[in-house]
């Protein structure tokens, strides 16, 4: 049976309301590349955007094999036992191929997405030009709106989506392993430098004394490399998602940062600057977007791509000679 | 008395001469921000590409004080003794306050400056929105039309033109210092994780053992860090510019890398995605200068930035009218 479609005050109402089901149904509206959702889907936003805000945004981060989704679920269920509403949001680059849906991501998390205090949603990658960046950000908000008050972004720590999680979220969190020879290996490069805290997951058994180890070595790595605008400086810590030991000392860093960042005044002029950014990221993407869908500019642009890799085509002539072209089409 | 304007082609005569007046001159042509400019710039542009291209591009970066000038004095030295033709571009934020002179520049480097088997020449920073990335890379590949056959980009390595300089240059080479406390300050996060060598300037009298110890601690942090994809593991050395110790080191190193390179293919390849991306980012740079020059924009920015910021106005909502209202104007 296909589902009524909703109006956008209906869309409003539920998120607002904290309706599960409208929730979902609202960020799949924004998900959407289908024009006419598109339209509705601002609209939804500019409505919901006054009732945002309210929620600590962390980012979290990790390569795969981490312990990413044992993590979230144990912190979660911390948090959400503690009296806080939790909503996840997880970006998979893998799903762009599998039509926008973590597989298994529900048995991932099995206990936290049971939990009704919790709201667990993938988000897909959405392929290139700031796609990650604005749906999940859209998503975020519609969360906030409905009531969640910690949000957690989860990223798999090997691309690009880290730097966009980081242009949304208060405080970025790294999962990391001990013991793996190389410690810091297999993490791009960048990503690091823009974490707020490095913990080292799965100090348990045998791991203890190599996590240990692998803390002292980061702290030595972040003392080198750290030099934080805000006052900040990145903290080190080890945890057991499995026996759930550290995840108390992690949410208490956590407050920690809120509470300094909102006296000294970084929190709310970071999301001033992020909101600003957001604008001009926004632009970008809707420039480059028209320019690249434009059927004419993609044909010409293929035809000429061997030629400008080769170097017998100069790269800035045949780029202003596609942007005056582009400019021209629109005034058709 | 005013200068005889060039034609297109005395321009292009003149650069693939290797007469340096022309190559000025043709520098300071595509650096025009006047219309009529920018269009013969172009064609200069067309013309000389095919003759660009054969010189090993090296990036070299460091905090002020690092000692660049006398490294670039005493490095460049060495290569024009070796025959080599070295041009120097240097790229100095400051100059954009100067009007485009680095303020000393040829008593900077004095005795390369005399030398007629180099050519220097400062580069505007040239603004916001690719100016560096857009300007430099022409002025390279003039300098490489007309005949020389290494080229190094100087920046100071505390900004967003390192990136820009990354994408044009074949090897990435930072100074730095020993001895000065936490070693890697000062430096901004992801440069150093860019260069493929990081060189300990100033490793002489009482500065020696701290040179080496400061080797020693760098080579362990990149070790920690990085991981290229090209096969090359960034080495870490030692110089004295000034005593002109362990220059000759670092451009057998040079050497070693353009071989290696060459024979795994990463060179051309690099350079082919380097024409590539430079399209890419002229058609993002004429898209974004054209959206934020234009009057009508500037003004409803200006207007509406406050509650952007303040959230009581949806960034996205915001950045869609004002691309609906340019893509309208550009129609009239």
């Amino acid at each position: 049976m296909k589902k009524k479609r909703l109006s956008v005050e209906e869309y409003v109402k539920g998120v607002l309301n904290g309706d599960r089901v409208t929730l979902s149904r609202a960020i799949t509206l924004i998900e959407s590349t289908l024009s006419n959702d598109k339209k509705m889907a601002e609209k939804v936003m500019e409505s919901i955007l006054p009732f945002s805000g309210k929620s600590i945004r962390i980012g979290v981060t990790g390569v795969p094999g981490v312990g990413k989704s044992t993590f979230i679920e144990n912190f979660g269920k911390l948090l959400v036992d503690m009296g806080y509403k939790l909503a996840v949001l997880a970006i998979d680059p893998s799903s762009q191929k599998t039509h926008g849906s973590i597989l298994g991501d529900k048995t991932r998390m099995e206990s936290l997405a049971s939990d009704k205090r919790a709201y667990i949603r993938p988000s897909p990658a959405g392929g290139a030009l700031g796609g990650v960046s604005a749906k999940t950000r859209e998503a975020m908000i519609l969360c906030e709106a409905a009531g969640f008050n910690v949000v957690l972004i989860e990223t798999v720590g090997v691309g690009q989506s880290e730097i966009a999680v980081k242009g949304m979220v208060d405080f970025f969190l790294l999962l990391m392993l001990a013991g793996a020879g190389d410690e810091l290996q297999g993490i791009k490069k960048g990503i690091i430098e823009m974490c707020d805290a490095l913990v080292i997951n799965k100090a348990d058994g045998e791991n203890i004394d190599a996590a240990k180890r692998a803390k002292r070595e980061y702290s030595n790595a972040l003392h080198l490399f750290q030099a934080k605008e805000n006052g900040w400086f990145p903290k080190v810590m080890v945890c057991s998602s499995l026996k759930k030991t550290g995840l108390e000392e992690i949410w208490k860093m956590i407050e920690e940062y809120w509470l300094k960042m909102s006296q000294n005044g970084f929190f709310e002029n970071n999301r001033q600057e992020q909101r600003a950014n957001w604008m001009h990221e926004h632009i970008r993407y809707l420039l480059e977007s028209r320019f690249y869908q434009d059927e004419l500019i993609k044909e010409k642009i293929q035809h000429m791509l061997p030629d400008i890799k080769s170097g017998q085509q100069s790269s800035i002539a045949k780029a202003r000679e596609l942007v005056d072209l582009f400019m021209k089409t629109q005034s058709e």
